[in-house]
């Protein structure tokens, strides 16, 4: 099971939009097991929304830095059956390959790649001899994708899949806003949310270091707007802390969260639903 | 692990409608490890609709063909505890096993038997050695059927567990309805809806080779009429394609999907939602 | 994979409220096949109810049971980031140690460490050494819990782990109803619902042990109310049966459940939806 000297990638994380309602992701499972008997799948998460590619990389970035070396097979693919590519990606950074990346090339990937030190290199998918025998129109995740994560299982080297593809050339998602204004009283910062989590906890495109850039020591009230043009909505105040029980039950806090993110965050609620916000929604930070 | 020379059945499929919330799953999971801790469970699907055998026979049949030789465990199981029979089915072709199915006899694993190559022996679980020392009322998935499974990963032979059953006094799902009209301007398909995915594709009972009998080729407008006596509904054209984006973003298309059953979808919606149908509804395609 | 000599402790089972939508679960995951790679991860469940540590006990303590000898991680917790400690629970009986237990101390272990023959041991977990490098604010289970379950699954001694706690300082849940009274014409049980389950069975804090000493046979119809000051309902007629096709389809039945606890039902139907009661609520059973 464990011979990571042979098989060094034996590890797959698997991440789709499929659901587990309807044995697509079992099948996929049951190609890896019969090309790579000794590989073990890591399900990450199908419960991706249907063909929203920008959840799906933000979960694949947040997670596989968690994984030991893998394969991250990674399928959201409203372009299914039409001329757009199936990439596998190589990152690492300088000293050491930390993951192999297979789906479709739509930027589903890349935020991951980064995540695991950078892109060093992609190919093409172009050699059938790795995909099953019979490849469907509408369902390249079991006929194309799992069997070239599985074959990559083996140990068959990433260059053998096709043809490199120079990394400018990958299909990238838009950055998401995140940008320091000069406000009243000092900066202000209008940023994204990325994700909302299960618990409603409300993650922002901000990072650890722009607290600093704004000066927002712990205890800090902050004020939380809307930075929708079309939804403006009243203004909140947040405290600046650490955790969840840094603030009563029912307040709002700003916290760097699990992904070093900035995220708000309610003492035994949900800020999202406190917000009404949204991934894709802006919101503007100001003392 | 892969020691699949000694215990050729050493990887275990599980459909059930036990759903996640509870620790159903797991509890058969650790009977199973217990048992057979060499076996590997590849988890098919728990969001079966509870007791609604047909669509876990759906799900597995279309499912099992991707997985390597394996003991397929399926529960749904509305008259647990009552006389129905507990069985053990043996597929495969005329060459070779190839899988073997554990389960309620209620038509639940017959589909899927076919899908593997048919049905070549059935034995009825008569033998409580192999069951755990306490057996449920209404649990049987855990007391009788995961454990059953579990020995026959660790190489028990398929006749040990009980009594030949004759393949006729096999419990049957009713065939799903697919048969061909004459219209007034030629041939026409009533079909059943055999299955909506998460993506509100609509899977016909109707098979690839059905398209050849009704001369339809890509690209070809077909009419689609909702056929339940009760609810006539409007008709609605559906272009023949290969895939998803053969036609444009809200239409709708026929394909044969990766099952190689005819499906009606929309490219980037529900075709579920649009047609108002279901799992059992009849829809009537003609020219 | 299965070299339980060297590793007595490989399978870790894994219970939280993380959901399956974030990744969260397979960060754990990913964390343990880092430092332990030869371990077996089984999820008894990820759907407890955001924060509602009762729910994950009763999943936990039913679960477990059925598992081979495994250290059971358990993670649901609303004080993240406070004082809370973590800790470490050895649970067995006289002759053998049958599992480990790792999670905050909040009374999410304690049931299941007695369905595992009783406490006998804890400690809390003092050792950074064992957790990750950085440890995050609000993502224990991914920097603390998890590691800590995975060096256990290497066999690092539970001792290792930090000081020994006294087990009269850890703390408990309070314990469900369950109690005799005098009724007007016998005995009469008051119950608190334990669990409802995806099919809608309410399980109750009754035990088999329970039926006897209201002299229930079975076919006795029995009277139950709801026993909520605030709710008190109309009375309905229960038969006491086996399983749950003892009564006509729609009828109610009590019968003893999978877990050894009473537990009302319908046949075919959900009891919970009938009775109007949920986890927490109040019953009555009398003659």
């Amino acid at each position: 099971m464990n011979n990571t000297a042979a098989h060094p990638w034996n590890c797959i994380s698997f991440t789709t939009d499929y659901g587990l309602e309807d044995g697509f992701v079992a099948a996929c499972a049951g190609v890896i097991a019969t090309i790579a008997p000794a590989a073990r799948v890591i399900d990450i998460t199908h419960a991706v929304p249907a063909q929203d590619i920008r959840r799906g990389a933000v979960v694949l970035e947040q997670t596989a830095p968690y994984l030991p070396p893998a394969v991250h097979l990674a399928v959201v693919d409203p372009g299914v059956g039409t001329q757009r590519r199936g990439v596998l990606l190589v990152a690492g950074d300088a000293t050491a390959v930390r993951g192999l990346l297979v789906g479709p090339d739509n930027g589903l990937l890349l935020p991951a790649a980064e995540a695991l030190g950078g892109l060093r290199a992609a190919y093409e998918l172009a050699e059938p001899r790795y995909w099953l025998p019979e490849v469907s129109m509408t369902f390249h995740g079991r006929d194309v994708f799992a069997p070239v994560a599985a074959h990559l299982a083996t140990g068959v080297p990433p260059e053998s899949f096709g043809p490199s593809v120079p990394l400018a050339e990958l299909v990238r998602l838009p950055e998401p806003v995140n940008r320091v204004e000069r406000g009243a009283a000092g900066p202000a910062l209008v940023t994204e949310v990325i994700a909302v989590d299960r618990f409603g906890n409300v993650q922002l495109a901000a990072h650890r270091a722009d607290l600093a850039r704004l000066d927002l020591p712990p205890g800090q009230p902050v004020g939380l707007h809307s930075a929708d043009a079309s939804a403006p909505g009243e203004a909140r105040t947040v405290l600046v802390g650490r955790t969840f029980a840094d603030v009563a039950p029912g307040e709002l806090v700003l916290i760097v969260d699990s992904s070093d993110r900035l995220a708000v965050a309610v003492n035994g609620g949900a800020a999202a639903v406190l917000l009404g916000v949204q991934p894709g929604s802006l919101v503007r930070l100001d003392r």
